[in-house]
Order: structure tokens, then sequence, then C-alpha cells
């Protein structure tokens, strides 16, 4: 199974979902560029958790804030004290690793920890004294690099949520319980990388803070544990390759009263691709002390001031991609499409959800030396991608030019053929079932948009 | 005139729209974040823009690259030498400025630097000479703080379509001419800042590194110069407040050939919001040097391999949306909506295109105390929220709530009253014309979908 991930590595570069960042200098390690599919697969999985979250809800508001911040931000919310990994390195070739020992995949803290034995780069065995490593990266504002100037790349994007808080709640006229969500880059210096884009520096997320009354917090936790675990399977997963793990209270970081993960069985094995944690009233407490500011609620009912509990489902927007493309990855026997020369190789056809692929239409002329054909095709193009993202392709034989659209998941192929000419109507074939349907040129936008569930 | 960007100001902040970053603690300069009504109306914008770029053409190809790059790109793209700003300090009070002269709102090169006679701070008249600032932001990859280890924060998002054009090109099969698009967050370490989101540290930009063939590049400038043009009209701009700036051969940035920016009347004066230059082949030629890798293409025609031209169309999405502000707020007389004792107060109205309204419809019952009204109103509320952004609000006389939707700009409201409940139907109303019509609630969706153009 674990070569499933070198596979998909190998597609996604190939037809342009993603690309090693920098690849023309040899690449930065943990780094990736999003292509031309890639991108609008991103940008229609982000446009759809926006849709649910926060269109399709009352209480949810979206925020864009800026990835810098005020430096006191992140000394108020502990990251600049505990927002570290415990680092080692080999004396002999300088490699560096966590010294947490790592189990079933997970890291499990420096209580546990326990030093590799040798190194796995050199064999060596000797190392340094594990010394903590703040994962945010630094810079500076303004033209003076001093201790004042320092500030960091937002390690997640939940801090600008909530400092926005009092801002957010009284220009919406929000009434408890209610969410600030927001979806954008985060970044974090990982000593350990890898996986393709499981785990990198830069990052995705999609996170909302839901400020409830203290005495709510175990059930909403609940009800959004479950809100997170239907968005993951509207996008595609299924069921048996999710599970949950509860954190043990002894593991929990340093502001959650519980935390539960959602992970996902990849093929190097289960890894977090989400999680709902219980952040307490700790960071407006925090950040009402460090600013002076009051950032508590008045109860109408009993008159009394608190401070909201946090619930805080999390979503690795990266992640959820990767595990979308290992649940929608199949590879099948010669002769799905083609009954040709080329029928003895193997097809890769990716079943995307209709609304999530980057290409949801494919417009393709029978042949490309009958100009009635082309001409009408390139009409019926134009008309479709005024509502969808398209591609037109005359190129090589029509078997082959289905095999291209099932590797990059697009659902739906139409295609001009004599008929089409005459009747004015289109064949409209299922990726997946390749049933091919014929629909009348007036019916076609309404007919595809309806298959996508727009 | 110059108010008014403080009114546009406090109503962004105080209907949520945008907010000073990181309030709380007192803010840091030149950062903001998008709030619940900024962020959508942005998200709305870029969508526009990646629909009409991306979506309805067939030469363009949508990216979405890491911030971090390799730091080698940054060397042969110039910025380490190039990208920086004469900056200057007053001995006295230790103020920043830029020691380049300032003529109509524009700096104009260091060439023509004219040192300020007295400090604008503490009037003081002793600067440290100007020295050369680097306006990247710097951060380091992995742990170790050395030179080796440094990267900036990407200042334009245009090198990533540079050191991904083969990628692109080869994965989507493209010919020349063809575009490589991105939008996307940008740093800049401004000295000078100011004027609301004009002139920010972090940024949004929009766009399209399109290669030609060397002998293209004049005529194709032209065309993107128009295409730029139109989209700031369909975003809402009136040709009125827009106007061309040729920059003179002498001010060229160091890759450029011509330079043309698109300027919009502010009421701070002209200020760039977009622009369109010239990089001929150097960025291609730079990065091919320095990397080793050949970046030329093959012209089928004449069998002669060449490095494509550039010609790099840009916009300032933050400055686009401030543009776009200034052109929707209007401030009425009282008694437009209400004829009661609101009456004598001023009401803003914000004229924003349907399309990129964060709110696109308002549901209000009539009155909120007549159960069968807000029951209705509810379920329609429930209806349109699956398709639009939508407010629904009950506090509050009718008139006082057409005010609040007219000062966010929402192109729609839906009123249900008396009437309603017996025929099925609603009252909608125009925010421009303040017209109302009665549409079928089975009409309802289609109706809003072709006002807004969706």
């Amino acid at each position: 199974m674990e070569d499933l991930m070198q596979k998909i590595t190998n597609l996604a570069k190939r037809r342009g979902f993603i690309f090693p960042s920098s690849e023309i200098y040899g690449g930065v390690e943990a780094l990736w560029d999003y292509g031309p599919l890639g991108s609008i697969l991103k940008n229609n999985l982000k446009r759809a958790w926006i849709k649910r979250f926060i269109q399709q809800r009352d209480d949810v508001a979206l925020i864009d804030a800026a990835i810098l911040m005020h430096p006191q931000v992140w000394k108020a919310s502990g990251h600049v004290e505990h927002f570290t990994d415990p680092l080692i390195e080999c004396k002999t070739c300088h490699s560096r690793f966590r010294a947490d020992h790592m189990i079933d995949g997970r890291f499990v803290g420096q209580g546990e920890a326990k030093e590799p034995n040798q190194c796995p780069t050199c064999g060596d065995k000797d190392f340094t004294p594990a010394r903590q490593f703040n994962l945010m990266f630094k810079t500076f504002l303004g033209p003076v690099e001093n201790e004042t100037n320092v500030t960091y790349l937002r390690p997640e994007t939940a801090q600008a949520m909530f400092t926005n808080f009092q801002l957010v709640q009284e220009s919406q006229r929000l009434q408890v319980p209610f969410g600030i969500a927001q979806v954008g880059r985060s970044f974090r210096n990982e000593i350990t990388t890898g996986n393709f884009i499981f785990r990198s520096r830069e990052f995705e997320i999609a996170e909302i803070e839901y400020f409830v009354q203290p005495w709510q917090d175990d059930a909403v936790f609940e009800t959004w544990l479950n809100e997170w675990k239907q968005f993951c399977v509207a996008a595609g997963l299924s069921e048996k390759n999710l599970r949950l793990f509860e954190h043990p209270k002894g593991s929990l970081a340093h502001y959650s009263k519980r935390t539960v993960d959602i992970e996902y069985r990849f093929p190097f094995g289960w890894g977090e691709i989400a999680g709902v944690a219980n952040r307490t009233d700790f960071d407006l407490k925090q950040h009402a002390e460090a600013s002076g500011k009051k950032l508590d609620i008045l109860d109408e009912k009993t008159g009394k001031k608190y401070i909201p509990f946090v619930i805080e489902p999390t979503l690795g927007i990266d992640r959820l991609l990767l595990a979308i493309f290992c649940e929608a990855y199949e590879e099948v026997g010669g002769g799905r499409t083609t009954t040709t020369k080329a029928a003895k190789e193997k097809e890769i056809v990716l079943h995307l959800p209709p609304l999530l692929a980057p290409v949801q239409v494919a417009v393709l002329p029978l042949v490309r030396n009958k100009q009635e054909l082309t001409v009408r095709a390139r009409e019926v193009f134009k008309l479709l991608k005024q509502h969808f993202m398209c591609q037109y392709d005359e190129t090589g034989s029509i078997g082959r030019r289905y095999r291209r659209q099932d590797e990059i998941g697009t659902p739906f192929c139409v295609t001009v053929d004599f008929e089409s000419v005459q009747k004015n109507d289109v064949t409209l074939r299922d990726r997946d079932t390749m049933k091919q349907d014929r629909v009348s040129l007036l019916d076609l936008v309404s007919a595809i948009k309806e298959r996508i569930h727009v």
C-alpha cells in the first residue's frame, strides 16, 4: 500500500495537481505548490466548506485576518512558551530529529521521549541533548531586527478569532452561542516532515471557534464532532476509513480540556485530518488579561457576566485533500475505455466528488478531422464554460481522451458525434458508470448542474 | 473629500467589513483583518476574477503556490538586490521616512530624491544618510538562523509562475501564448504606510503572467490593458474615476520594458490599483541561468527555440476593494427609507454590485410580533440561504431594517407581509431604486438569481 502514496504524488505532478515548490531549484523540503488542477480542487473544497458552515447556517461568521499579528498575541496565547518540539541532532551527520517518541504514527510527547538508538541517516549513535525548538517562523516588523520587532507567521488561524471576538460579536449583533470561522494559510517550521502534503511547513486550515456558555461545552463538543465527521463523508471519504482518537488527559495541549482527532486510514497508516478541541475559556482569559480589555459577555437571564468557553473544530485542508485523493484513486485493468493497443495498459480513474472535481466537464468532438464536429464542439465548449470549469480536447482517439479525463477525475464528458449535429444533442458520459445519455443541447446546462448538485 | 476615507474606515469597522489587526493590543500599523462582511466581499471579488480570467477562457491556468520559496528564487529574480526603498531616520525622534521624493502621490525614485526639510513628526532637521532597505520580510527555514537558511515572504506572486512555468506548460499541454494566474497573499515591509487598506504590509494580489512570442509583446500588452480596465469597470468603478499612467522609461523597474498603471481617483488623490508590465524574458532567463534548467520553447513553425516574453497584468485586490467602497458609498438626506423620527438622520447607501455584495438577500418579516409573519419569514430564509448569502432580521421598524441593509450594500430585501401569507408571495425590494415587486415564492430563487446575474 505504501507505493500508493508514490503513485498519487506522481499523478499529482504529471497532471498538474501539486508540484514540489521551487522545483527548478531542487525543491524545498515540505513546501508544495498547487498547480492548475490542484488550485481549483482546493478552491472548490474551501467553497463547499464555507457554503456549509457559513452560508447555510446563521450562527457562524467568516473572517479573513492578516497572517502577521501583534507579537503580544503569541505571548498571551502561550505559543512563544509552549509551541515547541524537542529537537536532537546527530553529532556526526547533523541530521535533525524530534526526540519525542513516535507510536503508531503519532508523536507522544516528551514525557515518553525515547531517543533513537542510532541515526536513521548515518547509523551513528551520538546525539546532542534535546532542546525545545519553537515551531513558529519568525520575522521582523519594520527595519530594525531586534527582539521588540519580532513577530511570527501564524501557526494556526485561531488567535485572530479571539482577538476579533468582540468586534465580530458587536458588529454582527451575535448572541452566544455563535462561531467565528476562518480558512487560511498557516506555517510551522516542522522538524519532521514528509508523506507528501500530509506534513508541510505551509498549509491551509479551516477552523471555527464556537463560543458557548461554559456549562454547554460538552454537548456542543459532540455536535461539532458529528458535523465535522459528516463533512468529511460529504467530501468523499468512506466511514470505514475514518476513526476517532480521544487524546488521553495527560497529553492534551496546554489550553485543552478535551481533544478528539478525526483520523483517516492513509496508505502509511492512520493520520489526523481534523479534530475538535475544547479550549475552555483559556484564550479569551489570556487575551483579556494581556490586553486589559474585558472580553466577557452578559448573560441576560442571570444578569451575570462570563467568559465563554470555546469549542474548536479544526480541519487540515491539505490533509483532507490528500485523503480525498487516496479515497478517489483507482487503478483498473486495461480495456475499460479502449479496445485498441492501449487496452493492455492500466487505467487510472480518480473518483472525485463532482462538486470538487477541478474539471467538471470535458467537451470532445468524436474525431478531429471533421469540421462539422469540431465547430459544434467548440460552440458547446463556449456555452458550458460560462457555467462550469471545462476542458476542450480533440487530440487522440476518443478512448484515450476519456482516459485522460478519468485520470483527473472529470465527472462528465460531453461528446459531439455525427448524430449530435443533426439532432442538436450530445452524449453525456458519466465517469463512474461510463453510461452515456443523449441530452438535448437545450437541457445540457441544467442536466449537468443537476448531476453536480450545484 | 479627505474625510470620506474616515467615514469608510468607520463604516468598515462598525459593520464588520474590515478591522485593524490585533485591535485589542492597539493594532499593528498597516495590518488589517477582513471581518464577516469583508471576507465574503473579498471572496466574491476573487471568485469573479477567477471566473472571468480562468473559467471563461481556455488559455490561462490558475496556480496556488506556497508563500515561502527557495531562497535562490529571490536572488535570481533580483529582489534581494533591487527590491529596496531608500530609508532615512530623524536623529531626534527616530521617525522613519522614505527618502525618495513624492510627486502627486507617487514615489519617484532616488534619482530625484529630496530629503524632507524638516521631520514631519518632531520638526527637527537632522536625518541619518539614506540607506537601501529591503522590503522583503525575512525568515529562516529550519532551526538554524544563519544566512544559508534565510528566505523571504513573497512580495509578489509572480515568481512562482516562473518557477512553475515548465511544469504548468507540460502538464496542461499548453501552447504559447498562454497565461499562468495566481491570487494570493503578499508581504512588503513598507516604510511608508497609510490610507487604510491602500498601502498595507500584507495584501492580496491577483496577477497573470502571460507568455507570448517575443515579437507579439506590444500587441498583447494592449489587449491585457484593456481586459484589465474592463474588469475594474465590471467591478463597479466608473470610467471617469479611472486613468492610465505610463511609467517614464527612466523610472521603470529593473525587469520592465513598459509599465502602465491603472489609477483610481481616491479621496486622497489618484492611486494605483492595477497595472500591466512587459517583463520581457527577464525572469525566465534569470531563472534558467540560476537553476541550470532550460526554460525555452520550440517554435514549431521555424524550428527555433526561444524564451517567451511575459506580459504581466497585476491587480491589487485590497486596493480595488477600497476603490469599490469609495465608488459605492453614498450619504443621502434623511427620509429615504423612514418617515419617523429617524427621518432627520443621514442615511448611508452602499451601492455594491449585486455579485460582490456580502449579503445578497435580507429576509424581513414586516413586524416581529405576528407569529404568522415570522414563521413564514424564517421558512423563506431557510430556502434562500441554500442559494445566497442571507441575513434574517426582525429587530426594529421595517424602515430601520432597510437602512441597516442599505448601509452594508445588500442589493435585495425580501419582506413578508400579511398579504404574503395569503398569497404565498413576498415583496422584493431593490436597494438602488427602492422599488418593490411582489414575487411568488415559487419564482423567488430564480428572480433573485436573474437580478444578481449568477
